[in-house]
């Protein structure tokens, strides 16, 4: 498991290099710069990197929710900033209607969704964003609090693919205290956002816990160690679930996925939930909420072990157990649909 | 996964029955009971059971772990109301020397330590216990909090054995309010156990913290969940590395077990940990802590896949790798201990 860089040699020629290693491939990169002191270092590490060699261009890019008054002149500020590091940068606005229930979801997409089209724009294949240790630790405990399964746990990854574009989140290891330290050491201007204050966001609320909860041992390195722990086990769980199936002569016809059903039985419960999972998705529909895949896996056990045939709706598919042993996944057929 | 019983029903023969199914087995059963809510409920719970049926007689055993002064006199009230129940009722005094560090810790070892002793001394198969939901997601927090792995997180088990012993936790699906509510709905005298006041205690300063969490979603149930879910995913992860182990032609001869070390490589990390893991118990040594496991694993794998000999050891273990492929796992030789 990566241990955190320490932030002494950040600003070595190696230090960055390391750092932004897999941005060297990119066509050009969009970096999200809010210009609070995370963001705001990750913006200045990028202008040394870029200083330091052929580099992929850098755009700077940030998103105005047109929800606090004083963000239109932080963005400009950004600007400003950005401007005097030599660096392209945009204002994207979020225009559309605001939902009054789960803004903070709502913000979060439209702000990928802005970020992924101007990087589009701009011919970028990467996008970096801010992201460190302790927002990693926060998401935690939120899909912790949410009754997320192991692969929710498992937290941000350090690189994701969105459609067409690779986010990258270098700073993932790094404890923000120092990021908040190199911006004072090098007198990089950043600002606070306001909504860190705002109680009603529930990450907010999660960060304002957070102190208590590391004075008892929980805290952020620990957190952030558990999602690793988290990760390996949802990928070495996933990967038996596969062995499992493809050993399990699965056969794809007319929409329907069809497979011997004594290995959801025999496979661990663990193993035969992401069986099912996967199965879902090999007949080419949607996955379904955990709890109720977990249900759905306990059904289809008891009636396998009891030789039971059984028929169960589950997301907008129909499973079938069959006397002959095969379980087969398909989509619910029309006439029982939207009842 | 079981869900908590509803408390409307436990006093029922048929929620009696299923409560303590796995105690008519007993030859006899020490309960353990301090006098706080969840363990005098446990006490009328039992002594309700046994009055439905030929059962195996019921022991109360009340520790007096000589750390506060009421104890003895709270003992002697459990006495009074086990007799008023037909039960026969024992105080254990924890007459040993007292830590100042870990002294919870030492108070829950000498806690078993009496407790098994007594079962054996009354003939007694089975130990059972209060523990609730509640005591579960503390437990859980703790663990989280202690860096530990899945095996760790899935958190107390409901059955376990204790040397010669099988212990039960009957009520753990059962949330803490409801047995105080069975208390007060039927007049069962119980009391506060003021070391829950103490914040010198990891495990009450969690409890001092469950509501703060519980208001962000992360509740008793969720935790417990949570435990049930880490429980199966290290089930199906140490069932599968015990078949990747099985494959991997395990030769245990002079002490030492060694297998084809390509597994190590090939298996996903979470699964090559718990193969390093067995393969240390299968040679007759101790595990080590999983921070330690990992970082051999790492290291195991970086050898195989670069086809380098390796040496090191762990926890009194020496793990050597050799060019021909085979890695052999036995006691560190003698002359290297100590050092």
């Amino acid at each position: 498991m990566a241990s955190p860089p320490p932030p002494d040699d950040a600003l070595s020629d190696d230090g960055l290099e390391r750092l932004f290693a897999s941005l060297n491939q990119a066509s050009a990169i969009v970096a999200a710069v809010s210009g609070g002191p995370d963001s705001t270092a990750l913006m200045h590490l990028l202008a040394r990197w870029t200083a330091a060699g052929a580099r992929p261009p850098v755009h700077v890019a940030t998103i105005d929710h047109g929800l606090r008054p004083e963000a239109a002149a932080e963005a400009a500020s950004v600007g400003r900033e950005a401007a005097a590091l030599g660096l392209p940068h945009r204002i994207l606005a979020w225009t559309g209607d605001k939902p009054r229930a789960g803004i903070q979801e709502a913000a979060r997409e439209a702000r990928y969704r802005l970020l992924v089209d101007h990087a589009r724009q701009v011919g970028a294949s990467h996008l970096v964003t801010a992201h460190t240790r302790d927002d990693q630790a926060e998401t935690v405990l939120m899909r912790l609090a949410r009754g997320s399964g192991l692969a929710g746990l498992a937290g941000m990854r350090r690189e994701t693919d969105r459609p067409g574009i690779r986010h990258v989140r270098p700073l993932l290891d790094w404890p923000k205290t120092s990021l908040v330290d190199l911006c004072r050491a090098h007198g990089w201007r950043f600002v606070e956002d306001p909504s860190n204050a705002d109680e009603i966001y529930a990450r907010v609320r999660w960060r304002r816990l957070m102190p208590r909860l590391a004075a008892e041992g929980l805290d952020a390195e620990r957190l952030a160690r558990f999602a690793g722990r988290a990760a390996q086990a949802e990928e070495a769980l996933g990967l038996k679930a596969r062995e499992a199936l493809d050993r399990a002569g699965p056969v794809l016809e007319d929409g329907s996925l069809s497979f011997e059903a004594g290995i959801l039985a025999r496979e661990p419960f663990a193993i035969a939930v992401r069986v099912l999972e996967q199965a879902l998705v090999g007949a080419g529909l949607e996955s379904s909420r955990l709890d109720r895949l977990e249900a759905c896996t306990e059904r289809l056990r008891d009636a396998v072990r009891a030789g039971e045939s059984l028929s169960l709706t589950i997301a907008g598919a129909l499973v079938r157990l069959d006397r002959t042993g095969r379980a087969s996944i398909g989509p619910e057929p029309p006439r029982r649909r939207g009842r």
